[in-house]
């Protein structure tokens, strides 16, 4: 124990306020980490013994908590908490998000709503200084939720109407824009779409109606990109399969049978994303169809490992890891303005295009 | 406002609790989550005003602090938190993490040590029912800061004498000789290993003396594996270059440059992870020695990527995602025991591996 005499000479800490304020060890703790639950009239009596005693102790804990930070980044999905491990894309944006906390020794707090019984409790009690919303949608309970906690969020996304939300992205219909051109451009005419999903729940060939609902407004900007170079070369849209996938490999498998059971085969194909293009390459190989002699396959999103597959993936990259930490940088940073970042895309060509077969 | 004829039928909330006990919302809620914080006496009087009132809310945030329980895991590392997104086994083992915790809807709060500064504030914040620590040795600080949480954790390595901790993992020693046995009975006799780290700080070829006071025990132990086969075999481990690296390529390609600088080159090659055996398999296959051809190249853990490289890699594989499953389990259903398990590992044998080249 301290004795009175040292008093003086080392820092104040939290347990003096808290004496001086004739409140628990407990509750002085709360008025700085959690006022929201403390009585207004103690939170002023804690702050008033605070400022009165020069209360600046050198703990780390209690500097950061008093500054309101906890120096922790959650990031949320609406997919199970494995996403951020398996998929490349994520994978990507998470080692941005890393890069950007570990430069100021933040951690991370991964928030899956895959789990919709525990959303609402898993988004509520992390400890954290904001959110990275990952797979989103403008109106889904994992915003509302966020937005309850009062804490800064950024969207990994900008397909929202919504201004007064900050958001992180590219622009969707230019990038697929540039996908489709290049194919149209070797020569193209018959297309086949690979979607990432519209909404939630549902796989299969995709209607009007469906894109023009369209809960996931990326996926539907990315099928106005293709379709709108699709128009200035005069291909036919009428014809053209788009098959809605989860994404994953199962789905991308479904969307292939189907596409190549049709009498008319397509000669390109557009995926929303590098891992269905990679599942369709791979599909296309085993059954002896030769990419890109018979069959062209471009991708979307510039994952490391599109470079490194066989062929290598001609795709639309996107700047996943500087979208990473420019999202955390707005976390741990956040001055209180909305952000609202469109970011380039380029088209890489690799060996996964090129003219169409001469019989085609 | 709920009147008081309605309190009969909704449920009791801990606001009612700290009502009747006579202390703060914040005070009772601490008594649930941080009762190491609130007096005895407080502490006591809440706790018997919510026995008394029968408190079963149906909020989830309750019913888990009330049971002492935030539905969360730790998972720290020593290394930046970009190692969990980059790294193959550091990958796949969150893939069995985040299983295990897909299954009961609990998070993953991502703690680095690679911030020292940061360290103790990230483990003593974290919102979590326990730890996971990877890549650590016995007496670590993360060790010692993680052990003053006072909350389960579980090593993701057996290299502990320390037996009153918990810990996951393989036999590195007979995993290793497994490994060293293959390409003995291949008929190889010049080797060169290519070490994980024995301490931090240092990087090249390796003395007895840094392996005798090596800090990661695993590494030592699959050096030791190593040189027990090598002795079975008659091979003459005084010229066996051990060369420490990072386990990354920038010092897996040094080391490469070193063996292959001496007059005596080796024809196969141990690499203690498979990050470097495939690093190796690129420097060799740039330089034109061939895989497996001129040199043999086995590695260890079994991740994804392995089977994928070009030659398909021979390793020593790890149950991985099933250690990683094990590790959160032992955490989400923590009984207060210490659990010491060692699962067992195979060698993988693929196209990386074979006879040393006749001239040799």
């Amino acid at each position: 124990m301290a004795s009175s005499s040292e008093s003086n000479t080392r820092p104040i800490r939290l347990a003096d306020i808290a004496k001086a304020a004739g409140v628990s060890h407990g509750t002085a703790s709360n008025v700085f980490s959690r006022p929201e639950i403390v009585r207004e009239e103690v939170r002023e009596r804690v702050k008033a013994a605070a400022e009165a005693m020069g209360y600046a102790g050198p703990d780390p804990k209690g500097r950061l908590l008093r500054a309101g930070k906890v120096n922790a980044i959650g990031v949320a999905t609406t997919e199970p908490l494995s996403y951020f491990f398996d998929d490349p894309f994520a994978r990507a944006m998470m080692a941005g998000i890393s890069e950007a906390c570990d430069a100021t020794g933040a951690g991370i707090a991964l928030v899956s709503a895959g789990n919709q019984e525990k959303l609402a409790w898993n988004i509520q009690s992390a400890l954290v200084d904001g959110f990275i919303l990952f797979c989103i949608e403008g109106g889904s309970r994992l915003v509302e939720l966020t937005r309850e906690r009062k804490l800064p969020f950024v969207a990994l996304e900008l397909g929202f109407d919504d201004d007064t939300v900050s958001a992180i992205g590219v622009d969707n219909v230019a990038g697929a824009r540039l996908a489709a051109q290049h194919l149209a451009e070797l020569g193209h005419r018959r297309f086949a779409v690979l979607a990432l999903p519209f909404a939630d729940g549902s796989t299969g060939l995709v209607s009007p109606e469906k894109v023009r609902t369209a809960l996931y407004t990326g996926t539907r900007d990315r099928l106005v990109g293709y379709f709108e170079a699709f128009s200035r070369y005069g291909v036919d849209t009428a014809g053209i399969p788009v098959y809605e996938t989860e994404n994953d490999e199962a789905s991308t498998r479904a969307g292939l049978e189907t596409i190549f059971a049709s009498a008319a085969q397509p000669t390109a194909i557009l995926a929303m994303s590098d891992r269905i293009a990679m599942v369709a390459i791979e599909w296309l190989a085993a059954r002896g169809i030769a990419v890109p002699g018979d069959v062209s396959v471009v991708g979307f999103d510039g994952v490391p490992d599109a470079a490194l597959c066989d062929p290598p993936l001609t795709t639309v990259a996107q700047p996943i890891a500087e979208i990473g930490r420019r999202a955390a940088r707005t976390i741990l940073d956040f001055d209180g303005t909305v952000r609202r970042e469109t970011l380039g895309v380029e088209l890489v060509v690799r060996a996964s295009s090129g003219p169409p077969p001469k019989a085609a």
